[in-house]
């Protein structure tokens, strides 16, 4: 029984991490079939871990949200508390554009608008709450003003991922706009 | 002859205004009948001048257009140039919130996706032109980094639309975040 759960727990670990690199290649239309094949276990498998599609996309947009939570916790202990910050946005920014696409998938699925709206909400909050330390450090550090909200840098970051969706290369021109809303169009008074 | 010309402009202008209002107060699905009302003539009247919502958001598109191209040649020979890119980036930011309704509307259209993206392109580059002069005065000020480009501004600030578009009050958060992707995130280096 030990040896059997242990299986199934690896087997699961294995098929996210492999449904991971497969979303962030080839978005939510990532191929079940493919991901097993990587993976190296029967479609069976897979479909007993996660029943559809919306069940393992679901999976790996929770995942990454976990892992930028995860992330930011390591980086409230950085010394540069500017710095700090600077990398958790580049990495949310990154997130952005790929949950993009998983977050339409998820919405024109079954559960409809409601619960993909309360979902990506539920979300939103706990990487508020994860980033609010960073924030915290780096507005004590006076690098950020200490009215900006981890809402403001969310809302901000998705709108450079929905904005540059359709460029040639999105995560380039998404960095490149980071920098230049993270430097100010014109920071002057 | 003369007169029925100048009456046929007169309504053509006045169906527009009232057209811009409507759009700007009620999106794209402003009420055809209610722009024929307004403006006081019949519904034949205003389906002469467009035969249909896809022709008179157009219109309504292209006139914002160039309202935004001419406010920015007033602005190129205003003082502080600063002051003037700034005022030109709030009017855009204000355009935008609005423009994007209306891209969808004319998107789910029958012109199909690619007449609208050359359509949404050849704005973009009308913008850009316009506001380029606005931009190289700021550059030459120091108010803003040599290598931004109208096309970053342009970016920037649909991204802020997009990204607060279901917010309960778009507008006064898309100024907020507008402001503060002026100031910078974080402008020191």
């Amino acid at each position: 029984m030990t040896v059997q759960r242990a299986d199934a727990r690896r087997n699961y670990a294995r098929i996210l991490a492999v449904a991971e690199q497969e979303v962030a290649a080839h978005g939510a239309e990532a191929s079940l079939e493919r991901i097993a094949r990587v993976a190296g276990v029967g479609s069976a498998t897979v479909r007993r871990h996660f029943p559809g599609r919306r069940a393992l996309l679901e999976a790996v947009f929770q995942e990454r949200i976990a892992a930028l939570c995860t992330h930011a916790e390591e980086l409230a202990a950085a010394d540069d508390p500017r710095a700090a910050l600077l990398e958790w946005l580049e990495a949310l920014a990154a997130y952005a554009a790929s949950a993009r696409g998983m977050a339409e998938a998820l919405t024109g699925d079954t559960g409809g608008a409601a619960d993909q709206g309360g979902q990506v909400s539920a979300c939103s909050a706990r990487l508020g709450d994860g980033a609010t330390p960073l924030l915290r450090n780096a507005a004590r550090a006076g690098a950020v003003a200490a009215d900006v909200t981890v809402t403001d840098l969310i809302t901000l970051v998705t709108g450079i991922a929905l904005a540059t969706e359709h460029h040639r290369d999105p995560t380039a021109e998404a960095h490149r706009l980071l920098a230049l809303t993270v430097a100010g169009i014109s920071p002057r008074p």
